[in-house]
């Protein structure tokens, strides 16, 4: 089974800590890693970086950055700065890209949270800049719109791409908040064409959905077209990762190494060529 | 307080039966009434008709035709004889439009269950004709793409009305649905323009939301920017009722007249000029 493009998220075996899920992803065969903050926390980051490399498992990228919309001045200043130090976190680590949920709060407008978004990621890029660290910009479900994201379509993501004009600004597309888009194959092939398509996430969609947040499917447990979706996206060029990122309340209280294989297994079906 | 553009769906009030919900309706000077078909189980639908007319309730339209998607040749036409029968009902009691929730099956591909809606509606359209019933396509938020609706967003339903092109297919705006929408002014703009604004429906999003469907807000309780959608909608020219459709089993629960009563205050809040 060819798992070289086989990338998991640290959150998706959430019951482990960091240290255990290196060892268990790095025996697994897995090729890449993306870590999220929370794993970070009392860790001597470099560190982490160091055990990661000397595993073999590629970083991926740090999540996440984001939340950037605020109604107090003091509030958007404050994300400035947590999205700054989520870029020394990534350049500590050997992360290349930080993938951005980039928040909504609610009853404000969301274009005003849009412009928001946009002014917040124009305020940390000269930071990236120094440390050569990509932004992600994630649509997020319109489930999400009242508080998580008031980006949620990758037609809106691209819009605030074309605006920073900036080689190190993209999108990371996820299966799970973008799989229902009419507009899908366009603007996956425009991402692409934009040279900003730089992360793929992949999961499933669960029919009934019995949690807003954790009631994600294993790739080929509910309705995503994730054959057709990585078909979109290969045809653009693309030849990154499959970050297999799961929010799952069900497979989290299973035995994380039997997800893991499952993980494998479901990977190998839907992704190998 | 003006409540003659006030219409409540009876599902809003579903503890109580129709026989009760029109007595209540009638006493706290509701003026329009959308009937759900399940209302009207077991009834005399003309007879349940005729007693909504002599309360001087305006029928504004029967709850809901749709679910035209379907795996198998049967299933396509059962959908098909179900909306027939929709119509019929319409026609005996006196409704002169039907919503339509228009289906979805999950893993199947949303484009081929768009096409199967569009296909379906046309098979209707000459019994439609015939009673004169106005059938509104009423997208749904992206959260039921799996199982419910295929249509998502208010450009998809203008795309089918466009191909479609007939004075009888329009489109329902449940603000629940497209508040989300960053083409949203844009579209209920559009819609207005080519006639086929025939509903609109309000309640509120809440954050958090605990139930995917029955946890919807009384206006004013959650996120959505009621005033600035109504603003919309009004812009078009539209004079039509504004339709309280609140699925809540935190308002179910409690005393259905209190509930009418927040209906009916809220509604001043927001709708009143």
């Amino acid at each position: 089974m060819d798992l070289s493009r086989l990338c998991v998220h640290t959150i998706t075996t959430k019951p482990w800590p960091i240290e255990v899920a290196m060892d268990k992803y790095a025996a697994a065969g897995v090729a890449g890693i993306t870590v999220w903050r929370q794993a970070l926390e009392g860790r001597d980051i470099s560190k982490v970086g160091e055990n990661l490399r000397a595993r073999n498992l590629e970083i991926v990228s740090l999540c996440r950055g984001g939340f950037f919309p605020a109604k107090t001045t003091r509030g958007l200043a404050d994300a400035i700065e947590d999205n700054r130090l989520a870029i020394r976190e990534a350049a500590a680590l050997g992360a290349p890209m930080i993938v951005l949920v980039c928040g909504a709060v609610p009853g404000q407008p969301l274009a005003e949270s849009r412009k928001q978004i946009a002014d917040g990621i124009a305020a940390v890029l000269p930071l990236a800049e120094e440390h050569g660290i990509r932004l992600a910009i994630e649509p997020l479900h319109p489930v999400y719109a009242d508080d998580r994201s008031a980006v949620n379509t990758m037609a809106s993501a691209n819009a605030i791409c074309d605006q920073l004009d900036h080689p190190l600004v993209g999108i990371a597309a996820d299966a799970y908040h973008i799989w229902w888009d009419p507009d899908l194959a366009e603007q996956i092939r425009i991402t692409g064409e934009k040279n900003r398509l730089f992360a793929f996430h992949v999961c499933d969609w669960m029919t009934p959905t019995t949690d807003l947040l954790n009631d994600r499917g294993l790739m080929g447990e509910g309705c995503i077209d994730l054959k057709g979706m990585r078909a979109m996206v290969e045809a653009t060029g693309f030849t990154g990762y499959n970050e297999v990122e799961i929010f799952s309340n069900r497979w989290w209280s299973r035995d994380q190494d039997d997800f893991l294989q499952a993980i494998k297994i479901a990977f190998g079906e839907l992704f190998s060529s």
